[in-house]
C-alpha cells in the first residue's frame, strides 16, 4: 500500500509481535491445556500476555479473558450479561452510534424478550447523560457505550457513565476497540464491568481480542465447552495469537502521549487542508476525537467514487465501518449525527496511526482537491 | 518433544501451512472487507481457501463458514440451530460421548427450555440406531453426534444417522473435529446438514475453525455484527489463519487412503503391546476406530502418575480430552461405555499422524511396560 489511511480498519503486524509470535506457530506447539512439560512453556506464555495486558491496563490479570477478537467480546459482553442477569431485569441501553457488533446483537436481544433504549448523540456524536439517566429504570441490567467511534472519532464521557452505572446499580460494558493505543485506558480509575478490545486494531493478529471483565461480574459463556479461561471461554487456546495480543498492547500503552501528539499534529493538519475546500464539513467534535480521525463529508462527491480515485493514486481509504462496505444504506452513525441521506453518502474517512507522516498528509490532501474538482464537474 | 503421542490434542503447524500465511501476517494486512485493491488480494486469499475446503469435503464453496475453532462451530451449530426452529419445536438428540463443546451447550439449553435426550452409547462406544430412532417425536429439530470420539477413536455411523435424520425431517449436525484427516469425508454423499471443523487438529493454526452449513439450512448467527460470511459470522476476518486452514485441509485430505494405511500399522502394532501386558484393556471399538486412536485401562496403574512418568522420558501422553485437563472427575466417555470409576482413571490415551514411527511406537512400549512395573509395586 503506498499510503495507507485506513487505520481504523486495520493495523500491520508490528515485526516485534510476529517474531514473539513465531516460535509459538512453529517449534512450540503443544496445547496449553495438556499435563505434559511442553504443554506448560505454552500455558506460561499466555498467563505472561495476561499480565503485559493488565498491567497495560490497570487491571488484575484474573479480568482479563482472551476471546477470537473484538466481535465475540462485544457479543459475549452483551448477549451473556443480558443472559445471566435475565431474573433481575430485562431492560438493556446502549447508543445509536454503537458499533453493529453491539447494535445487532441488541437487535437480536429485542427480538427475545429484552427492551433495548438507543441513545440518541448530538450533532457531535456525544451522548446526554441526562438521556441516559432518565432512561434507566428498575429493570436495567446493563448499559454498554462505546469509548471511542470507529467512523467519526467522538470519544464518549465514559468515566461519568460509570459513575451513573455504579450509582444506580447497573452494569456497564465498554466498546473501547478503536481506542485502544489511540488513548490512554487506566480500568483502576473508571467504574467500568466489562470493555472489549481487538488484536489486529493496535498493530497485533487478527483473530485474537480481550473482553476484560471485573472480578465477581457474573457473565454466562458464549462458548462453552472445554475447561479453558476458567471455564468461562471454552476453545483450545490460540497460543500465538494470545502472544500477539501481549505483545501488542504492551506496545501500544508504551509512549502513549508521545504517539497522541505525533497522530493528532497529522490529523489538525489533515482538517485544516480539507475543511479548506469548499462545501467540505467535519462530522464530530473537534474537540474530544481520536487522534487519528478525520470524517468529512464532501458536497456532491459521492464516497464510492472517491475512494476509487483514491485507490487509483494508491491510497487507501474509506467511506466508514470496513465491517460494512458494500451496504448501500448510509451510515447510521452519520445519520444519527442529523446529516442528510446526500451529506451522510458525501462522506470520506481517513485514520491515521504512528506509521503515517506530514509528507503523507500534504500529498492525500492534494490528491483529494484534485479528485473534488474532477468529480464536481 | 521427544516422542509425540498426543496428535489429538493438537498437531504441529506444518512448514507448507506456515509459509502460506506468513505474507499474509507480514506485507498484506489490508482488511478483507475494504473497498481498495490491497484489500481485493486477503478476499481472494479467503475465496481460494474456501474453494480448497469445499472440494476437499465435497460440498459448495457457499456452504464454508469460517469460525474460531471447532468449539464456536459446535456451539454456533447447535445454538444457532436450537434457536432458528425453536418455533418448531424443543427437542434435540444427541450422545453422552460427545465433545464438551455440544454437551455444555446442550446443558445450557436445556436450562434455557429445551428438551435433550443422550443416547447412551455400548461398550464400544456406538449409539444404538434404534433408540435414536424412537427418541425423535414432533418437537426433535436437532440431531448432534460426532463423527469419530476424540478419546476412544470410535467411528459412528453417521451416514446411516442422517439417512434417518432426513427421513424424519431433522437437522443433523456432525462433529468431525477429530475425524478430519483421519478419515475420508464426502459430504455430497452424506445426508449431513452441519460440519464441525478445526485447523490446528489437522496440522493447520489454531484459532480458526471451519462450520459447513448445507444451503438453505436456517441458523441464527452467534457472533452478530459486520456484514462478514454473508452476515452469518460477524468479525474481520482473519485472513492468515483462513489461508492456513485452506492449505492445512488441502494437505490433510492427500493420500488420506495411505496415510490411514500408515498410522493404522501404527496403531495396531501398539494396541497388540499393550494388550500384551497384564491387565491391560482396550477401551472403544477395534474395528471402526481412528487409524491413531489408542485408549487403554490399565489395571492399578492411575494415569496422572503414569503421564508423569512418561513426561519424564519425553513422551508425550493424554488421560484424555486436552479441554478437561485437572478435571478430577473420571471421562465422561469412558463412564459411558459402562468402565467402573477405577479402570476409567486408570485410562491412557495414545494418538499418533503420519508423523509418528514404529520405532517410537517400540519405544513408547517399552517405556510403558517399566513404568507400569514400577508404578503397580
Amino acid at each position: 500500500m503506498s499510503i495507507n489511511f485506513d487505520k481504523a480498519a486495520t493495523t500491520r503486524l508490528k515485526e516485534e509481535v510476529l517474531n514473539e509470535m513465531l516460535p509459538y506457530l512453529n517449534e512450540f506447539y503443544a496445547n496449553a491445556s495438556s499435563i505434559y512439560s511442553p504443554a506448560q512453556k505454552s500455558k506460561e506464555k499466555i498467563e505472561s500476555s495476561r499480565m503485559k495486558i493488565s498491567s497495560a491496563l490497570g487491571c488484575k490479570p484474573s479480568e482479563i479473558y482472551f476471546t477470537s477478537g473484538g466481535t465475540e467480546s462485544d457479543n459475549w459482553a452483551i448477549k451473556g450479561i443480558a443472559d445471566s442477569l435475565r431474573e433481575k431485569g430485562n431492560h438493556i441501553i446502549t447508543s445509536k452510534i454503537e458499533h453493529h457488533a453491539i447494535l445487532n446483537s441488541a437487535y437480536f436481544l429485542e427480538e427475545r424478550g429484552y427492551r433495548v433504549t438507543y441513545l440518541n448523540v448530538d450533532i457531535d456524536g456525544f451522548i446526554s447523560l441526562k438521556e441516559l439517566e432518565d432512561s434507566i429504570c428498575d429493570e436495567t441490567i446493563l448499559i454498554s457505550t462505546m469509548l471511542a467511534n470507529n467512523e467519526i472519532g467522538t470519544i464518549e464521557p465514559i468515566e461519568e457513565i460509570g459513575k451513573i452505572a455504579k450509582e444506580k446499580n447497573v452494569i456497564y460494558h465498554v466498546d473501547a476497540v478503536q481506542a485502544l493505543g489511540n488513548l490512554p485506558i487506566d480500568l483502576k480509575n473508571l467504574d467500568v464491568d466489562l470493555m472489549s478490545f481487538s488484536g489486529h486494531k493496535i498493530n497485533g493478529p487478527a483473530g485474537v481480542g480481550v473482553l476484560y471483565i471485573k472480578d465477581k461480574t457474573k457473565i454466562t459463556p458464549l462458548l462453552h465447552g472445554g475447561a479453558q479461561e476458567k471455564s468461562k471461554r471454552a476453545g483450545t487456546e490460540n497460543v500465538a495469537g494470545i502472544i500477539g495480543m501481549g505483545k501488542a498492547v504492551e506496545l501500544a500503552v508504551e509512549n502513549i502521549n508521545g504517539k497522541i501528539d505525533y497522530i493528532s499534529k497529522m490529523r489538525n493538519k489533515l482538517i485544516e487542508n480539507l475543511l479548506s475546500i469548499d462545501g467540505v464539513t467535519l462530522n464530530g467534535s473537534l474537540e474530544n476525537r481520536l487522534p487519528g480521525n478525520v470524517n468529512v463529508s464532501i458536497e456532491g462527491v459521492d464516497s464510492q467514487e472517491m475512494l476509487i480515485f483514491l485507490d487509483r493514486k494508491d491510497i487507501c481509504a474509506s467511506s466508514g465501518s470496513a465491517c460494512n462496505t458494500g451496504s448501500i444504506k448510509p451510515s447510521h452513525v452519520l445519520k444519527a449525527l442529523g446529516l442528510s441521506d446526500e451529506l451522510a453518502k458525501d462522506c470520506l474517512r481517513l485514520t491515521l496511526d504512528s506509521e503515517n507522516t506530514l509528507e503523507e498528509v500534504e500529498e492525500v490532501s492534494k490528491e483529494i482537491k484534485k479528485i473534488i474538482k474532477i468529480l464536481r464537474k
